[in-house]
C-alpha cells in the first residue's frame, strides 16, 4: 500500500546522494544500491522508514525517499523526448483525468504520459496506448512495470490510421508529428464532449493542428503553453536558476461535438449529423 | 458514474454559448438555465450525448459539455484568490497525489485546492482541510458539494497552530500568509520523506519560508514558479494573447527527514533524532 | 540643452500627481496643466529644478520630472499598434543603431519607432520613414514635432513597394503586415552587412517570413521575443504583477550578404553575384 | 567613419564561419585571422564590401560583417558577469540615455554597459565609470580601446563610499552588490529628477533596495525583469530554442527628488528641504 511510511519489499524508492544525485530503484531481496560513494544493500531497508538517512559501507550518507511522479518521469528510461511534469500536471486537469476514466493516447513513445495517466486513472479506470514502433513500446511496458502500473495499460502496436478500437473514451492525447491527421479516428473514439489533447514542438505544426480543427468536429479550441521557472534557494542569496527549459512543445486542447438539435440557418453541424437528430 | 456519454440528473453539466460564455451547473429535476439568449429545461436534457449542440426557447444555440476541473476551479463561487489550474497540475505531481493518499491541507479557503485533491485521491483517499475562517469553510463545503466530492473531505475549523490531528499522511500543503510557522506542525503530520508543498506571493515570504526550511528537519527544498502563456485560434492569425496572468504565487516544496543512522562528525541531525537511532 | 537641470521653455515635462498619473506636456508661455486636482501655471515653474514637487491652484502634489524615452513612447499620440519600449531598446542594440546612423524604417505608423531612431541617430544621423497612409504618417510627424526631434527625420508618403531612394543605409526595420514582399527593395537599400529587423505578431508571419529570409541574400536569420515583467513594489510585500504583456510580436533581425569571392561547388551564390566578383 | 559600406584599416570586423562561430577583430596592416578553417590575411579585407563571402587559404568560406552593439558585448573579453543586450537596450531607454548626456556607472566591471552608453551618448556625451578593483577596471579599458570608445568615458579606481565627482549627472547606474549603501552618493551626483538605474541578481536585495528606495529621495519605483527567448529558424520546424536564460538580474529604476513647495500636512520631504523651498 502506498501510504505506508516504511520500506518493503516491492517498493520503489529514490536514493538521493550528498550531491543531490538520485538514483530510482525498485527494492529486491538481496539487491543493492552501487554508486561511487559506496553500496547500500537492500535487505537492511526493510521497515525503516522514508525520509531515513542511511550510511553506504563507506561512511558516506544517503537519503531514502518514496519518488513523486515528477522523480518517477525525470527518471525514466527513454529514447524519445518525454513531456516534461510541467505540462503533465496541467494536461492532467485540462483533460478532466480523474480516477475511474478510460483514456486513449498515441503514440506511447518511452512511456511518460502513459505512466502518469495510469497513476491518476487507479485501478478502476484503463489508459489505451498506441504506438507502431515497436521498441519504443517494448522501453514503455519496461518503464511501467517498474513503475508497477502496467496492470492499468493496455498496449497496442498499431498505426493510429488504422483507427482505435475503443469508442466512447474520456479523452485521448495525440503525442504525434502529425496529428492533425488522425482527427477523424480521434473524433470516432471519443464519446460526445470528450477531451482532445495534442502537443506539438514547432509553429508550424500549431499552424496545420489548428486551421484541421476549426471545424464542424471541434470545439472551445485552445493553444496554451507552460514555462517552469526554478529558483536557486541558498538562504539570502534566492534567485532564479540562470538558464531553464525555454520549450516543450504547445498543447492543444479541444472538445467533440456530437452533434445537435436543427437550428434555422445554421452551418455549424454537417448533413449526416443533422439527419442524426431528427428521431 | 462520470464516464457515461449521456446526461443523467445529478450530473454537472458545463453549457457554453455562442460567445464563448460558460455556465456550470448541476442537473436537477425540473430545473432550467437561465441565460440573456433564452431558457434550457433541465428534464429535456437527460439522456442527450455530452458535446451536443441545445437550442434556447430563442432558438439560440447552447453547447453542453462535461466539466473538466479546469472548468470546475475557473467557476468556484470563491471569495479569495484561488490556485490556478496551471499550477494544481503541478503541485499534483510534485507531492506524488494519487488515488488512495490520504492529504492534509491548510488553509481550506474557497476550496479549489481541496477540490482538485478530493478528485484525485478517488473515493479510497481521504483530504483533510484545516480552516479558521467559519465564511470560507461554507463556501469551500458549499463547491465541494457542487462538485460531489465532500465525502472525500473532512474540514476542520481551527488555528493550525494547534496542531493536526493525522499522523503519516502522505503529503501536506499550507496555503497561508506565514506558512513558516507552522512547519513543526506538518512536520509532525507528515510520515516519513513526505511532501510538503507551499504557496506565497511575495519574494519577502519565500525568503523567509526557505530560510526556515534549511534545516536539520527538511530535505530537497525547491522553489518555482509557472507561467502560462495562451494563445489566441484564429486560423492564419495565430498569436499569443495581447495578456497574461503574470504571477499567480511562488510553489515551495520539501521533503520531510525522519532521521537516520548515526554519521560520525555529523551535523544534520538533532541530538533527539540521533538517539532515537542506537536502538 | 537637454541635460540643463532647471525647466525652460520649450522642454518636454511630464508631470505625475499622486496616484502616479502621467501627464506628459512642452512648456508654452502662458500654457497650464489642467487636472481634476487643480491647474498648474507653465510659467510659474521656469527655472525651477526638475524632480520638484509643485501644488495646484488647490494644494494638491504634483511632480516634475524629465520624460525618459520610455515615458515618450508610452504618451505618444497613437491610432495603431505601438512597437513597446522593451523591444524598442534591444532593436536599437540588435541593429546597431548609434550617432551618426542612417536607417530606413517602414510603415512608420504613429512614429514610436521613428522617434526613437531619431533619438539615437542624433543630430548627425537620418532616419528615412516611408508610409503610404496620408493620416498615419501626420500623426507621427506630429509626434515627432512635439519630442523635437523632426529635423532627424525624412518622412516618405509611399507604398514601398515602389522600393527606397536610399542606398547603403546602416539597418533597416520593417514594421509591415507583409514584409517578405518587400525583402528585395531592402536589399537594394542596405549597405554590405546591413542590418534588417522586422516584428510581425503572429506565427503564421513568422513561418513566411523565415522561409524567404532563408536564401543567398541573407544571413544570420534569428527570431527573438522579449517578455517583460514588472513588480510590485510596496516594502514587505513585493511580488510581480498580477497581469502582463504577454505578446507584442516576434522580432526578427537578419544581416545582408553582399556576394564573395568564388567558391568550387558553391551553391550559397546566385549567378549573377558569382559573376561580378570575378574582376 | 562607422556608416562606410566597405572594410578600412582600424575597423572593428565579425568573421562568422560556416558553424556560425564569430570572431570579432579589429583591423591592422599585416595582421591575420587565424581558425581551424584557414587563415585570412587583413590587407586582402580593404576595400572589400561588408557582407562579403571570403574564403581562407584551405578554401573554406568566412563572411564579414561590421558587428551590432549587441556581437561587441557577447564577444567582451570578461571576468565577470556582463550585463546582457536585452538589460541593456531597456536600460538605454528608462534612463533616457542619448547623444550628448552625462552619465555615471559603478562598477565598471568587464565594460559592457560602460561602452553601450558610450556608444549612445555619442562624442558630445561622457560617461564617468567608478570600480575599486584594477584589474576589472585595466579589463573594461582595454574593451573600450578595442571598440575604439575609450575618449567617451572617464575611469575612476575609487570605492564610491568616497562619492562621485561628478554633479547634475542625468542618469546614475548601480551595478554593485549592495547598491542601498550608495544611494546618497548617487543622489548628491543626480540632477533633479535625474534617472537612477540598478541591477541585482537575488530577490533579497531587491527586497532590501526597494525598502531603501521608499523615501523622500526617489520617486517612481520600478522593479522589471526582461526574458528573451531565442527561436530556431529552420523553415518548416520554427520552435523556441529548448533552452533560454532564465535570468541576469532585477533591474531596478528610480527619479530623483529635488525638493518641492511647502505643502500643508504633508510627510514626503524632509525638514532640510522643505527650508530650502521657502526662499
Amino acid at each position: 500500500m502506498q501510504n505506508e511510511p516504511t520500506v518493503a519489499y516491492g517498493d520503489q524508492v529514490l536514493f538521493v546522494n550528498r550531491e543531490r544525485k538520485t538514483f530510482l530503484r525498485r527494492i529486491k531481496p538481496g539487491g543493492r544500491l552501487q554508486t561511487h560513494q559506496g553500496v547500500i544493500l537492500y535487505d537492511d531497508l526493510i521497515g525503516l522508514p522514508f525520509g531515513y538517512r542511511l550510511q553506504t559501507h563507506l561512511g558516506e550518507p544517503v537519503w531514502m525517499l518514496r519518488p513523486s511522479l515528477d522523480d518517477v518521469i525525470l527518471n525514466l528510461r527513454r529514447e524519445s523526448q518525454i513531456i516534461y511534469p510541467k505540462d503533465l500536471g496541467y494536461i492532467l486537469l485540462k483533460l478532466g483525468i480523474q480516477p475511474g476514466c478510460r483514456v486513449i493516447e498515441a503514440g506511447t513513445g518511452c512511456g511518460g504520459l502513459t505512466l502518469t495517466l495510469a497513476a491518476m486513472v487507479g485501478p478502476e479506470g484503463m489508459v489505451y496506448s498506441y504506438e507502431r514502433r515497436e521498441k519504443m513500446q517494448a522501453i514503455a511496458q519496461d518503464n511501467l512495470r517498474l513503475a508497477g502500473l502496467d496492470s492499468r495499460v493496455t498496449f497496442f502496436l498499431r498505426d493510429v490510421a488504422e483507427g482505435f478500437d475503443q469508442e466512447d473514451v474520456h479523452a485521448l492525447f495525440l503525442d504525434m508529428h502529425n496529428p492533425w491527421e488522425f482527427l477523424g479516428q480521434a473524433h470516432r473514439a471519443l464519446q460526445g464532449g470528450g477531451f482532445l489533447g495534442a502537443l506539438v514542438p514547432t509553429i508550424n505544426q500549431v499552424a496545420v493542428l489548428v486551421d484541421a480543427l476549426h471545424s464542424e468536429q471541434w470545439f472551445m479550441v485552445e493553444v496554451e503553453e507552460l514555462l517552469l521557472r526554478q529558483y536557486k534557494t541558498s538562504p539570502g542569496r534566492i534567485r532564479p536558476e540562470d538558464q531553464m527549459v525555454a520549450h516543450t512543445g504547445y498543447l492543444i486542447f479541444a472538445r467533440k461535438l456530437a452533434g445537435g438539435v436543427p437550428l434555422a440557418g445554421d452551418r455549424t453541424l454537417e448533413e449526416g449529423d443533422e439527419g442524426a437528430m431528427q428521431d
